[in-house]
């Protein structure tokens, strides 16, 4: 009787265990600390260095010399220590992550806040910080205390133009930034199956915006047929009778539109009130919001008009953006007049591309609206894909209509 | 009796002359430069905005916070003096000017020394400082000491790998970094015939490397073609009898592929002498080997394989890009391995994206392999897109076998 990361980490909530992990990731910004790390402990051979992982995705390609001989480090890195490398242009480490690595059951630790984006498999996976990443990749394995778990109960079914985005701004919202700290959130009840794969890794990824270790879906049938394109077997995770720490329900049917304002991820408001707010860039992207999925529900909206304030379009992957070529949904987007950037964290981090001016304001598909994120003196709200498209054709935030 | 230069500018070599421009423009780099000298100038209003042109390129999209300030300045500027703006995503702005901006007998200035490239549709195309596009956009027009010229003489045709590219090296190595000091370089002879739009950009591209002030091209039948498809309307330019200050001879046959070794662009050697120079890092783009045709020889040598080195591919303009995705030759880049960035200058300028790491080797199609150019410490190959595309999936340098 247990909840699905009590049973994936064999142990009640609460206890402490040590367990090995299936995936331990970092990626170009955190590697570098990790590796530094490994130095200072003086490790020189990591022993499963196939279950490791490094991803190219924050700042690619290298914007400073600093940066490009940072990652070339890494690199030679990679190859001496025979660690899988996801080099510049693959994508963001959580869409690598989901295109065929991460199983239902395994645990995942990535050395990035949003590894809990893994959870939409039936996975434990969570955020570590670098030096603990360190420590994984020379032992294999770490502690964990088992995680509370708050179930989100989803009923009904989303309606209108409602994202699965407009969820996780709700839940996060509901719980607030701290609401859920070191909870895992389980996201359960009927409306879980009109959710899709690509839905479910939005939800699971804003999760550690409530300040939880974790977001999980149980698989299910949606989730065996998605692995299976990737060549993957897996079973279902049934569902059993177990005790959640508290349970937040959500009704699909009432969500609309919503906007996280400046500078919280849970001060949201809906589209509609702060409708008319003036624009000076708008970014579609990132492990919340750039999967193939999402191009094409932006890609929806904006074919055959023009933007009417710079926007910016970061493919999650390169699978992603692959399919967006062939399918013809990047052509409508470029000719809508959009910037396509290349697969990666893009504007995200504010570090390298797409950083905004003193009092410039950006709508954003990502997960984070924190002050100066995207450039000082910038301001940053997060919306979902259909919400941001509609802003871009009107050069303010505006409120889309239908899906 | 005059050179094509002597003809366009209405007065003999060596004359001091005073000539309205039809076009003045400048980029997101010296763009700010002109807008602050403006300011010292007290220039409150601008005559002829309609022939200024401000068009963002360089630093897309913006890599700081200061920079991204600097454009939302000029794009105001841009707004209030109704000067025409092509803002991030549309390209660099000398393939901007060769989508229809540029006609036959035109004399265009901008502010990068690049703008020669406009020479090819026979027109007088120069680069001028900062400032001293500030004087021209605040009075319309600007003086012009008269080019002596030197006739670059093409007979044969190209064969095997030969690009235009290498004939650009060849002439840049015939006549010096500095053997065509303020000269115009006028492209005559039977070969010319051959040389494709974007081929006859490419050579006037790289004028600039010798020092000259311009390159140009008599407008034919193939110009006139081409600018139809943009809906403009030219006639012909036929040469006349004229006095050369000198003739180079180069025949299109013998041209076999080069490569313009660290640090010069006049120290060129054959490919076949330096084939398995080890490569970090390959480049395919810029206002001298971004455009459609270049994209499409890259394609067809990397589709179906794999890239052994990190390879960046920027497309010189949104219309590239957009054909390029609609004709399948993007995929194909992408499926390679290649990481495509925004229309722009890219890594070239070593300034944003790209750039290299100490140490690190790159293999680039652009015109300029300074030190320390595209990072401290890095070093520059220039060669042609086909020898670019065989050495991205070698891994080093190597030599294309056909065209």
């Amino acid at each position: 009787m247990s909840t699905l990361s009590e049973r994936i980490l064999g142990a009640p909530a609460g206890a402490y265990v040590d367990r090995d992990v299936d995936i331990a990731f970092a990626h170009d910004g955190t590697g570098v600390l990790t590796l530094e790390a490994l130095r200072e402990m003086g490790v020189e051979r990591l022993p499963r260095p196939g279950r490791l992982r490094l991803i190219f995705d924050h700042i690619v390609p290298a914007n400073t010399g600093t940066t490009a001989t940072l990652q070339a480090e890494l690199r030679a890195f990679a190859r001496v220590s025979g660690i899988p490398l996801s080099d510049a242009g693959c994508g963001i480490c959580h869409q690598v992550m989901s295109e065929g690595l991460v199983r239902p059951g395994m645990i995942v630790v990535g050395a990035d806040s949003h590894t809990c984006t893994a959870g939409a498999f039936g996975a434990f996976a969570t955020g570590v910080g670098a030096t603990d990443m360190a420590a994984i990749w020379a032992s294999g394995g770490t502690w964990f205390r088992v995680p509370e778990t708050i179930a989100i109960n989803l009923s009904g079914n989303l309606s209108g133009a409602a994202e699965p985005k407009d969820v996780a701004l709700t839940y996060v919202a509901r719980l607030g930034m701290e609401g859920a700290t070191y909870r895992a959130l389980e996201f359960a009840g009927e409306g879980v199956r009109g959710i899709s794969m690509d839905g479910r890794l939005t939800l699971c990824n804003m999760a550690v915006e409530t300040g939880a270790k974790a977001g999980i879906f149980y698989a299910d049938d949606l989730t065996l047929s998605y692995l299976a394109d990737y060549g993957v077997k897996a079973s279902p995770q049934v569902p059993e009778e177990c005790r959640y720490e508290r349970t937040l329900d959500i009704d699909l049917d009432d969500i609309v539109p919503l906007v996280a304002v400046p500078h919280r991820v849970d001060t949201v408001r809906e589209a509609e009130e702060i409708a008319g707010t003036r624009l000076d860039q708008v970014f579609v992207g990132t492990c919340t919001n750039g999967r193939y999925e999402d191009l094409e529900r932006f890609a929806r909206i904006v074919r055959g008009k023009k933007v009417a304030v710079r926007t910016l379009v970061f493919p999650a992957s390169r699978a992603v953006l692959s399919r967006a070529i062939k399918t013809g949904i990047l052509a409508d987007i470029v000719d809508a007049g959009c910037v396509v950037g290349p697969p990666g964290c893009g504007p995200c981090l504010g570090a390298h591309a797409g950083v905004l001016g003193e009092g410039e304001v950006c709508l954003s598909t990502a997960n984070r609206n924190f002050k100066n994120r995207m450039g000082v003196g910038g301001e940053i709200y997060l919306s979902s894909v259909a919400t941001a498209a509609v802003s871009a054709l009107a050069g303010e935030i505006a409120v889309p209509e239908v899906a």
